[in-house]
């Protein structure tokens, strides 16, 4: 891929956001990964989504180093960066401060899958990582910030379950590109308010059971996924 | 009925659920049933509403075979397909994830008819059907489900109360055409929200008396009914 | 006022519901009355509001008998006559089935004036009707919905508190004219949102007192009132 | 600063509160100061947004007597001018009854710092005012409804925290000018709307600790702010 395609996506991506009412003002970024260069591509930092273009989206290095571009990158890019060296199979990362999702987050509890609109995506709970210490906030807090992402997901598939809350902060979701990074981010947002409602109409309500989170995960994302169209 | 009517009246139906809001993605499908062909047109798998066409609509028959169309039906085709074989008097059918409905869904519990809104539509509470087995999901899924729908019917009329909830899952609505299917399906989440809130304010609510429930439905949907136009 | 006139009135107060987002279909009629000739211009039933045409209007007298029109007028027709009959001040009625407002009046509870939203333009609460008995639901339905209106407000001045809650059912509300009757409807909803979550966050809270009700509801409609422009 | 240029200012800074969802009909109000000649521009009471032009911006003073203009200012201006007057800081003041933080109002509840959402523009929890005493609303009402701000704020920089619930009505923002202003205003509807989900998700949530707080507040605000362009 080149780092033109690279731009072009993650700035159609950043602009999905408000599309999905995912964002109020600059709230939110999404970045992007190109296996061959090792470059990220990333929102340039509290620039509104109406303004953005291509060639704006900087370009920085797994150590979040900026390689190309005059914009200061997303002040949450150490995030970003560590966990595309973690984890190869993730291509797009995005952050938001969705409503209900943040509200999980803040409640310091993970989403349970209660249905089959969230197995279809996460295989299994959407977790919430630990609070960060108050080392690790005063230390490189972004960096830190994707260490507890890492530490929480640890040597687990982060595609299986591909987004996590951040403790007192809000949600992260990644995907193999930064379009289906946005579209899982979508998924945590409706699944974070139907569990909220259904806590509501049912508290001591628990999670599905193993057969049907295989069923509904797999049925879209297994080897004989038989959902969508060839 | 031609079935090229009934592809434009599946596919007109299919996009009204976006003007409803009823859907995230393509989290969501309408058929219809052409009584005198005893055919089934339902929406591709996995496509965007706004890329269907009537060409695309799938024909299958009352065993879910695809008879007519290049695309892979709705992975729900087979819960639709059952639902026709076994009552007769549905001619569509609507199933979509819609948020309050499935946060009914999700806490396993039925929604009562706790007002007007829902007895000028629903003649009595819309059911939560129990959950599948661990055989019936690892078995024929989609056609089992269907089966749990018409376990929970049984011999009523399905017309009466043209919805359900499928436990741990969502609902899916009917009606005597694919669009009167839809309105069906947007009342259950109107209904849903509303039962939500009641609930909120009075958690010991009852549902209304026989009496207002035949009122309101019979004003509608009796032979005398005298809502609308002649 | 000439009937052509209360007819686009009535008309256009109808398409108000749409735009205003209190109405799912048609679940809503707005009329308005012509003191001169003792006439009231309604919604015809079961007609969508973009069809809606100031001919379309039906004409009806106070005890509900169609004067002009070739259409059925709302089936909540007898509601709305025998207010006006009632309560001469009323020249606009509302009725819709809006989401929060509906809420209360399926838990059976008045919503309470808990601040200064409310006290603007309910000298008190919004009260809740008793339930029709069987024999009222069985009789003249919609005439003796009008007749439990009135039993709650008696001899109070219905201005003073423009609007209802039916029990099991929905809202009412009404004003000088059938423009303020929907701005009152839309006042309705509001307050029964912001009652609803302020509940769920202090569900001791009581009412606002005396001196703070009348500050604001005679700052507003008051002889002294100095809101807006003389 | 021309008045010309402040009224283009808090004409557009009113219309902002329709583009972000912040009123119903004409329930919200901004203002904005000029520090050269002391004088304030706030929109006419009564008057809907999209009449609003900056010719029909009210010119006030310090005391809230007006010196340009043939409409009436906002009941509210006494409010604005005594804030103006205490705190030179503030150049842009925003009254609305935006439906998530009313509540909290109502509740007479302060909107804790749940998250980092929350602390990226308030140095702590968005504090509830006390009730005003009977006198006092029977008094110079808009007036000491300013003074119970003050009392809240005290000596504190309002800056910091730059929004404020008045008891039993509704929320009050301010900022470095009338568009900041409004900015802060969509914030403490946002953070309103979140804190009161997580609270229904973790009724024994508390707020966060004061590192993280430092650590987003002055990330966003503090000389060493790197948010954003420089």
């Amino acid at each position: 891929m080149l780092l033109a395609e690279l731009r072009e996506q993650v700035c159609a991506a950043n602009k999905e956001l408000v599309t999905h009412g995912l964002v109020t003002f600059t709230w939110g970024n999404v970045s992007g990964f190109d296996e061959a260069s090792g470059l990220i591509a990333i929102k340039p930092s509290g620039v509104e989504y109406d303004q953005l273009t291509p060639e704006k989206m900087v370009i920085v290095d797994l150590e979040g180093n900026v390689v190309e571009g005059d914009l200061r990158p997303s002040s949450d890019t150490p995030t970003h960066a560590v966990l595309y060296k973690r984890y190869p199979q993730i291509k797009g990362i995005v952050h938001t401060h969705s409503s209900f999702a943040t509200a999980w987050a803040q409640a310091g509890r993970g989403i349970p899958a209660l249905g089959t609109t969230h197995a279809d995506y996460f295989y299994g709970e959407i977790p919430c990582a630990r609070a960060l210490t108050d080392e690790e906030i005063n230390g490189a807090y972004e960096l830190e910030t994707g260490h507890v992402i890492i530490e929480t997901i640890a040597d687990g598939d982060p595609m299986e379950v591909p987004g996590i809350l951040v403790r007192e902060h809000a949600p992260f979701a990644w995907g193999k590109d930064p379009h289906n990074a946005v579209h899982n981010a979508v998924v945590v947002e409706e699944v974070a308010k139907m569990a909220l409602h259904t806590m509501m109409l049912n508290p001591q309500v628990s999670s599905v059971n193993q057969t049907l989170l295989d069923k509904h995960y797999l049925r879209k994302h297994g080897k004989n996924a038989y959902y969508g169209q060839k």
